[in-house]
């Protein structure tokens, strides 16, 4: 008998990491880029506030956080304008994802997503061992209608939906939404990424009531408040479905700086606002260095554009690769055929000067090498 | 059918929160703690270094941490004299236990732990379905043979033994886990939390290889480091162990401000070895105190000290509530008959001048309250 002994579900997981860090990369070719465009993260960093807040908190960090995140909670509440008991504050969504996958979806359970969405959703149904299926995107958006036929197909207990979608940056009006929830199958719970809702049109927001027993919303301190190294995401949901998190948090997983610069952040909206409109504003500038070189910018409501590079797989992985030998980290859609694309972040100015002179080296190069 | 569906496992589980936190008491008391010696955090605070880091990284979080955590493995492995192939980092070591029992212990498998050790781990192991085996401290000390024969007799996939342990602050000497590691059944695999190993005298400490595949050490940036807020605990096993983490763990789950400060921290041991300094003063001004009212101190190589208050359990959770009710958070076993002890954690003079007024008010209550 060897030691140790797996369950035979860890045995037959790969050891993987569903995103490799540009930190690695950089490692790998010996040399730092010069603009991180890659993983949407907000290069205008978190509000003044929120710094000064961690900051002060750096020296009471001897303290362990408060595991019931009631200071946070109850902000949020705020916010978004529903009760403490319909908010849970997690380590990210990635976090929260694992937390609601193992809650709900065991061995043998099915669940439906879109092919060439969240990566990371997937790989923790498959660490619990549920079933995946899932159905394609349609003119690179995801098609909620087909996710719920596939849920009732299967018999689906989650159905996984990033709106608006990574990596596509495309979204759906809420008026769809709110259509797709009306239509879910009998106890198949909506889990409704909602990272990038910051930059979508106001009007474009699903009104789902926070007790609604069919839906849970993420949303979270990375994007829009340029948090994602502090690991603050939330859920909203019933209270029902909010407490069940207490059987499988792990309590005093949030870092208390990280706790007291996202409640600094909500104190501070119009930065927030601010990072929204300069976002509006890198978005139209990737897209006309975009379609200035013959590449299309998909529409989005997110902090990225992701450009048609109007041939194949195979091609945008060489453009790909060719940005990247030219310093600037970015990053693709893994599935076909949403991989003839590759996706920009959101940069500052120097970053996008960088990729406007850099872009039509590494289209070139691409061509060359095909 | 109601949404949503839990799995079985999941709808069996209580909703718990394993420690209720001192934050927690202070918003139903309605009044903060003068002195907080409850949770064996390190009132020193953590080094200059490390505060000065993670406020120079606070404007960065806008990058999400590195995901392998490279910079501090290879600086851990440095520090313990491994390979960074044989360590793990990850969200405190609470986060680490429940990634440990994820992908070893199933429903049905046996694991082992001594009544009244680290509820949290049992936590964990109840949240896998697994089924917990307890043996009995002997003489206030964990019983290696007792455990090591009970995962005999139950075909234990894991033992758990924290070694100081929590919450006694006992300990054994390094040659009695070197004979526990020996005796393991085999296919047994001994979790050793070590998260108070900085205040272990060094003969003490137990000599394990880390590629040796019957032990995974933990151990934190939590205690002698002063950073429980931050979140950073490590693992210190083979490598093949090691690696499996990545099948289950939450890759982007730490901090960036966290792994800065933790980095920081171990550039400066001086301060940490001042820590232990100073919490071995405090441990001897506890005892006193302790001695002076009556009560027994219990020999510790941990950040706190136990105290055998010399009746039994009811007596010593009424004392601990004059303490509570008297700004002192402290906390005590959870477990007969450990239960007669209060924890007191390490504090600043200031903490123990408070303690040493209060402790005889509030012996004197309880008594009056018997």
């Amino acid at each position: 008998m060897t030691t140790p002994r797996y369950t035979p579900l860890a045995a037959s997981l790969p050891s993987t990491v569903p995103f490799v860090g540009p930190e690695t990369q950089e490692r790998g070719r010996g040399a730092l880029f010069r603009a991180r465009l890659g993983a949407n993260e907000s290069v205008f960093g978190p509000s003044p506030l929120a710094v000064a807040a961690m900051q002060a908190a750096a020296a009471d960090t001897w303290m362990y956080g408060d595991p019931e995140n009631h200071d946070l909670r109850h902000a949020l509440a705020e916010v978004e304008q529903v009760q403490p008991e319909n908010i849970i504050v997690g380590e990210g969504i990635d976090g929260l994802l694992g937390y609601i996958v193992r809650l709900i979806a065991g061995p043998g359970d099915a669940v439906v997503t879109s092919d060439g969405a969240y990566p990371t959703f997937n790989y923790h149904v498959a660490g619990y061992g549920a079933e995946l299926h899932k159905v394609p995107y349609r003119d690179d958006r995801e098609d909620p209608q087909a996710l719920v036929a596939k849920a009732a197909e299967t018999g689906a207990k989650l159905i996984y939906l990033a709106n608006p979608d990574n990596p596509m940056g495309t979204w759906h009006d809420g008026t769809v939404i709110e259509r797709m929830v009306a239509d879910l199958p009998d106890g198949c719970l909506l889990v409704l990424d909602e990272a990038y809702h910051h930059f979508l049109p106001n009007e474009a927001l699903p009104r789902i009531a926070a007790e609604d027993p069919r839906v849970i919303r993420f949303r979270t301190f990375s994007k829009a408040y340029g948090m994602a190294g502090a690991r603050v995401g939330y859920g909203i949901a019933a209270p029902d479905l909010i407490q069940s998190f207490d059987k499988v948090r792990n309590h005093f997983g949030m870092s208390r700086i990280s706790q007291a610069g996202a409640l600094a952040a909500l104190n501070d909206p119009d930065y927030m606002i601010s990072v929204v409109a300069q976002v509006g504003w890198a978005r139209e500038r990737i897209s006309a260095i975009a379609s200035a070189n013959g590449l299309t910018p998909l529409p989005s409501a997110t902090n990225f554009v992701t450009l048609d590079c109007g041939e194949d797989g195979v091609f945008a992985r060489k453009v790909l690769t060719e940005l990247l030998s030219r310093d600037i980290f970015v990053r693709m859609p893994f599935v076909a055929p949403q991989d003839r694309c590759i996706r920009i972040s959101a940069g500052t100015g120097a970053d996008l000067d960088l990729l406007a002179e850099v872009l039509p080296q590494a289209l070139e190069a691409a061509r060359a090498g095909s």
